[in-house]
């Protein structure tokens, strides 16, 4: 299909459907890629034309497109429970098995489960029951929440409030200003002008000590960080960082709530990089997208038996724990999720992982060759590209080149999928990716950026 | 299965998964009764007990349990593409075609869809983007938000402060206090002494018209109401009121959001209620559970012509629309609410709902018999029976007596799944009952109520 001839859905798109992310500035005339069908590391639009998914769909089609056993699985959960709620003293059968399930994956004691519908819900969740649980606990006061700029935690407008992205909240308000408190991003590449790594993390803990003296410990109910940050541009913290953290926040009664949202589900060679990658094991952990491969809406926070010994206290008679959403534990996406678990380990996607995860990073070093690219970041599935217009200054490019946009539509040229976020170029593959769909990958990116570097540097020097 | 000899998904269950709504005081003892699978009307648990589902599931298994197109509709897009995202400049086929569907069916110029994952997400986003808009219009002191004392509205943190059901807070914070102020709930049942309910609503118009007056209209950015309350006891108003009340937030620059996230998808014998049973259009309508029949979780916020043309202003270069969920659109759940949408038009359901609805109404009325039955009271396949120590008086028994719960027990004895709610038993079963089933869902709870009445008078009346 040429640009000319745009189909009916193409159509209805532009006119009735409000996109999350919308640039207006060019919808109205180019509406939307219309994505018809996938299989396994590709996507198809309608025109016909395959595309090598660099983003796993938005970090999350961990076990590829056109997974068969998904779909018979959701299929047949919804012709023999499409949906029963799990409120109270009711549940489902998948519901009840993915919950032990993840119980038995996450690490230590983090062995009881809210279900919800994605990773925003569940962020929501965590805050709201990380101060339900201070409550309960005679501890009312504790209420603030420690976030970081660059952290992505969600849309609702709580775990908006969380995110810390510069730009993101541009013509948007945020609420509970007075309770969620922003430590500085674990950007290692822009750290302050003279630190080594170390002495960075040292910068970081200190920063975290200061603030928590400075608001009260008794005022301070979280910590929510994500192992490695995604959005904010796939920022990996110095060595020891987690770890470390968890150290400040247990010394001061704070809870740590780690958001495994991209993460989790083996993008970084396990089932969650909290402690199998960074040594420590967080008060609730955050689950999304790689639970379910993507296939069906879910999301989980899961919670420690020191937190569930509080928040199952109960409340007497007729006092109930009033949380929860329609959809929480809903039988077609726990049943997803249940053979999405079962492929992750039939196929042992995790150890394919942690070969391509490496080779991956490894590949991606090549693109140093360009003045344009500014540095070259990741774990893992998980990489982040950042360009810049001045290396020496490490100055980005002005917002109105669009710089990480130009490189993604000429890798889409080239028939690959990647994500502009900022001035970053975002890769987070489906798991399944072969070190020959890496060459790909890379090669693709790698002559796009060619292609474009000239023309942006020249426009960012006459800007 | 007798109670001694558990199964495997009651123990994982007990040990593993958090319910919302969950009595602890209870739940560790009885766990929870598994359902395993669903048939039209009924349900079946693990044990092989069938029951009439009273409640369709929780107000949205509107088609029914089981049923095959649906159940293939999603297995067959989980195949051909299971998910891409729809960020910015990238759509899938059910995803668009649904979002003229929806805005074909909506009132007035309701023409522009926002998907998100559930009711609490339609909802949060339109305060976000209700604000957004007036943030855009240049008027960013419109931001205070008109919510009702018994008004349901979903669990996210900001849904939540919007809830405005006794007794749902216990335990939780509530936040933006500045921004969310509730007026009262239109219950015409409790209404003043004295009043008939055209006074009763004259009452709660000016009630609004007063409070808009003491908190300035230019601070005030929507008004949020369910069309008939659910949750907080299906609370019927009194004649007009929607309709005046759309006129006063007209008046005052105020957005109306009708949260039709019950009421939609006919249980009130139209797609939708605000405007083919109220009377008015509003200028934001939220839909969820009846849009995919429960199947997959979906919800949507559907924006007016006059707020999209704000919304999608261009905001410059690289500026975009930062609101939205990862799954924002999902082609499954879009194919299921598709397959919905087709099966409520071929079946003539809403048709059918204009006739078992007043007949459920009509025979619920032989429950007034009972000395313990206050109000009967509903729309359609919306019905709620509320329970009194003390007619005259209007008195509610004792909480720690869970009346209603005491109620449900009974009917689940009889085969029938009611819904107590606080001292309410909510009836709002798929849209496909015949009036037999009526006859049956009516009976056993007559019976139910029978048995336990005595009981529940001597024990109110000893405390």
């Amino acid at each position: 299909m040429d640009s000319t001839a745009k189909s009916d859905a193409w159509r209805a798109d532009r006119d009735h459907f409000l996109h999350p992310y919308t640039d207006f500035t060019t919808f109205q005339d180019s509406g939307s890629q219309v994505v018809s069908h996938g299989d396994a590391m590709y996507i198809v639009d309608e025109a016909g034309r395959s595309y090598l998914d660099g983003i796993a769909g938005l970090w999350c089609v961990n076990l590829g497109h056109g997974r068969s056993e998904i779909a018979q699985a959701m299929g047949d959960q919804a012709q023999q429970l499409g949906y029963f709620n799990t409120f109270g003293h009711s549940t489902n059968t998948p519901a009840a098995l993915l919950a032990r399930q993840l119980a038995e994956r996450t690490p230590g004691d983090l062995n009881h489960v809210f279900f919800t519908t994605g990773g925003s819900t569940a962020n929501d969740t965590a805050i709201r029951l990380a101060h339900y649980y201070f409550n309960r606990l005679g501890k009312p006061k504790k209420k603030k929440i420690l976030a970081r700029n660059g952290g992505y935690h969600g849309s609702t407008y709580f775990a908006a409030a969380l995110t810390g992205i510069h730009g993101i909240h541009y013509g948007f308000d945020r609420i509970a200003e007075d309770i969620v408190h922003h430590l500085s991003a674990a950007n290692c590449y822009r750290r302050p002008e003279g630190m080594d790594e170390a002495q960075f993390c040292d910068f970081l803990i200190d920063e975290a000590r200061h603030r928590i003296e400075q608001l009260g410990a008794d005022n301070i109910a979280a910590f929510i960080a994500e192992p490695v940050m995604g959005a904010g541009g796939v920022l990996v913290a110095p060595e020891g960082y987690h770890r470390r953290m968890a150290e400040v926040c247990q010394q001061n009664d704070i809870l740590y709530i780690a958001d495994e949202v991209v993460t989790g589900f083996g993008r970084l060679g396990h089932w969650f990089a909290s402690e199998d990658r960074f040594g420590h094991v967080p008060d609730i952990l955050i689950t999304a997208k790689g639970l379910s491969s993507g296939y069906c809406p879910i999301g989980a926070a899961v919670f420690s038996e020191r937190m569930y010994e509080v928040i199952s206290k109960p409340q007497g008679p007729g006092g109930v724990l009033s949380h929860g959403f329609t959809y929480s534990g809903h039988p077609v996406s726990c049943a997803a999720a249940l053979k999405s678990i079962e492929l992750y380990e039939r196929e042992d996607i995790f150890g394919k992982v942690r070969d391509t995860g490496p080779y991956l990073q490894q590949q991606l070093k090549r693109l140093s060759r360009h003045d344009v690219v500014g540095d070259i970041r990741g774990d893992h599935l998980m990489a982040g590209v950042e360009l810049v217009s001045d290396r020496d200054a490490k100055r980005n490019f002005p917002p109105d080149l669009a710089a990480a946009e130009v490189v993604f539509g000429r890798a889409r040229d080239y028939g690959v999928i990647v994500r502009p976020v900022g001035d970053t170029i975002i890769l987070s593959p489906p798991l399944i990716i072969s070190r020959e769909q890496v060459d790909t990958l890379v090669d693709s990116l790698d002559q796009a950026i060619e292609d474009v570097s000239g023309q942006l540097m020249s426009r960012a020097a006459a800007s």
